[in-house]
């Protein structure tokens, strides 16, 4: 056993002690604070309920290597009493030959559910799902459902929706709410308390955003996941999809932002990951952006004739990429939502046109107004052609804008239908594209007006 | 009434009557397509239960033109049947006199709970809370609150959750899940079945995200809120709180983009309203940035004398706002998580100084390597002085990347520190911010490393 500083500090076993009248989730965030191998000593500890509880948290932070460190004779007993979903997920992260030892120390059917649930993709309802479940045929009276749920509510994920099935089939009949069974009269079929309408359920091969979607729209507490036959395989929970949900919009964050997204809590990440995790899409970025000095380099004759012209460079490209990126955001948004689909694109950018154009006319009107004013004060003198500039930089700005807002709204469009995640990677692309086009309008527009007189 | 083509398509009863076997959240999608008049038409031929559900969806837009286009002698019965939140929230968007209209047709009772719960601020749990809980004195048996929760259930939100007050003081003293109550002995006492713990509770007044927070973190299906005695005022439910989740994310993505939130969905919005949303954002950050042209008018003596160090000014400008906004958008999201808290920053800036020097000499070594090369290879002529142009390149590039993520991941700090959401405006300001700083940093490089040759 290692030495660790904390190890000294105080006795895991006092410290189980103290800590087994606590919440679960609480008794995680002070195993966090732990290393793996104390967090496991405590855990040993615990009493056996409560450490399974606590090791069902996905919240626990270095769960593979706590389980690795847990006695391997009781290791199997904890592993069986955790929920299926998150055995699996912590199988994911140990690595061989630990991960075949583990295995080896489980109950045939929690091997068999293993095996099973991991073959599903990571971003799949399969990778979600558990098999801890309550079903029953629909031969069933009130009574008899009840008196299943009381026997198997200790060892179910939800009770709170009950699978009815055909008797024949076992293809899922209905589902029934607990609150709606324990109000049924004893001796009726189960089916009597049943709602009229059909089950929803859903794919294991579905994304998690469909299932986040229906449990969202329906309010529902569980939703089931069928096969293709009908049979109820497993399902997904309100809580499972709250934690979904903060980890795709922590993702979608960190994406917007422009990096890699990170897997762990800010401060625990080594300094050599974060690097890597930020430099990778600096770099791409900072590569598509060197086209902007080879745009430059392009109009060099016309920078030299006019240097007024790239007192306003900073100005412009900054108001392209940010009308650009309120584009992306808002389409973004509206296409997670489903307010918009792919087939309306057409109709998003026929919107887009008169509202880039229009905002680009305000922020030249200012931008004229700028020019004038301090031309006028005599606070800056823009040259005997400074009317001929400011009507440059005006018109650029409604160009520049009015690009930026439909190349913004589109570039959302392209990637979902192109197969990525919108949210992935659009901002900084967006802002890139209209950096590098931006100048391009600019220089052009100034050739227009100013040729023969600046230029 | 108008005539709308939707009110000649088809006759609004013969829609309800193919629409009432329906789920509450798809009659609620098939009325978003409608006019407020065939709304209410619909609503009114829809049985009664059903109508009520359908009004109670938060996903029901126009609700509250809808609630004004009902007949006056049915209203009340549709809006005393609602959940106590959700009238709340329709009396906020309903403008006088219609709102004193309505309220003088509810019943006593339920005019005095709206009467309470408008007073919480929007984004208080109070707000967001619903009257609708189970609640029984601890002097009861199990049989007894059973009894009760099947009487009460249809008109309760939940009864998944049963709260267990004190019967002297009424103050919380247990909550019962429902799972827990129906596998307890008949004639025990309902403590018998209740977790040992002292029940999770919040504060009226507390934020919504405090609620998301803690029925995130404890996997709740509801959380009592009572007052400063103890008292159980409300519950928020977990179909609330995903309610809230989704619409604080959309909010901040669209803030993130540099927009103020759109309360509808895109295609709903009119033409002037989106202008007026997108127009004063961009207007604020095209002011801001107008300082960049000032800082060039600083420099322009610079700017003639050496106009090959305007073609890394895009370039270096993108670079400093790349790596703000990683940075910005990293820190957000951990003070969200609450991984990082304000007390942290110092440890922040020490990790985030050596982050931005690596990270600024790696594309500072980017940089100086494409200028060697194109100069080299004959592709462009940066001059007698390209060497020391390279130099003043990437040196600038060390000095801005560090800028930016410093200034990016301290911005969200000062922005929690001063009050307001980190997530508002971090983006756009660390952009304009790093822009302003970047041109004064890059000329001031140039001035140390290019005195006497160039400059």
């Amino acid at each position: 056993m290692s030495e660790s500083p904390a190890t000294n500090r105080i006795d895991p076993s006092v410290l189980a002690a103290r800590l087994a009248d606590e919440r679960a989730a609480d008794i995680v965030e002070a195993l966090n604070e732990e290393a793996p191998e104390v967090a496991a000593a405590i855990l040993v500890s615990l009493p056996h309920e409560k450490a399974v509880e606590v090791l069902d948290q996905p919240e626990l932070e270095q769960a593979a290597d706590i389980v690795e460190m847990l006695p391997r004779d009781r290791v199997g007993a904890y592993l069986s009493g955790m929920s299926a979903d998150r055995v699996t997920d912590l199988f994911r992260e140990i690595e061989e030959p630990g991960r075949s030892d583990l295995r080896a120390r489980l109950d045939a059917e929690t091997r068999g559910t293993i095996d099973r649930l991991s073959a599903y993709g990571e971003e799949t309802v399969g990778s979600l799902m558990t098999t801890e479940f309550v079903s029953v045929p629909a031969t069933w009276t009130v009574a008899e459902t009840l008196a299943h749920v009381r026997q198997v509510e200790r060892t179910r994920e939800t009770v709170y929706a009950i699978f009815v099935l055909d008797p024949r089939t076992q293809v899922l009949a209905k589902s029934v709410p607990l609150r709606r069974l324990i109000s049924g009269e004893p001796m009726d079929s189960v089916l009597s308390v049943a709602p009229g309408m059909r089950p929803l359920s859903v794919s294991p091969n579905a994304s998690r955003e469909e299932a986040a979607r229906l449990i969202s729209k329906y309010d529902l507490l569980a939703l089931p996941v069928v096969d293709s036959v009908g049979h109820v395989i497993g399902i997904v929970t309100v809580d499972d999809i709250i934690d979904a949900m903060v980890a795709k919009q922590t993702e979608d964050v960190q994406r917007f932002g422009g990096m890699a997204a990170l897997d762990q809590p800010y401060m625990d990440i080594g300094f050599l990951t974060m690097i890597g995790k930020r430099a990778g899409w600096l770099c791409v970025l900072f590569l598509s952006e060197m086209l902007t000095a080879s745009a430059m380099q392009g109009f060099q004759g016309e920078l030299e004739k006019a240097i007024v012209l790239t007192l306003f460079i900073p100005l412009i490209m900054s108001s392209g990429g940010n009308s650009g990126s309120q584009a992306t955001s808002l389409l973004i948004r509206a296409l997670a939502l489903e307010q918009v689909r792919l087939r309306d694109w057409w109709r998003v950018a026929l919107r887009e046109l008169p509202t880039g154009v229009t905002l680009g006319a305000i922020l030249g009107l200012i931008a004229v107004a700028r020019i004038v004013i301090w031309q006028k004060a005599g606070l800056y003198d823009y040259g005997p052609h400074w009317a001929l500039v400011a009507a440059t930089v005006g018109a650029a700005l409604v160009g520049i804008v009015t690009f930026g807002s439909m190349a913004g709204s589109m570039l959302p469009f392209a990637l979902k239908r192109l197969g990525f995640d919108p949210a992935t990677a659009s901002a900084p692309f967006v802002a890139t594209l209209v950096d590098v086009s931006g100048l391009v309008i600019y220089f052009t527009v100034a050739l227009l007006i100013l040729r023969g007189t600046l230029l």
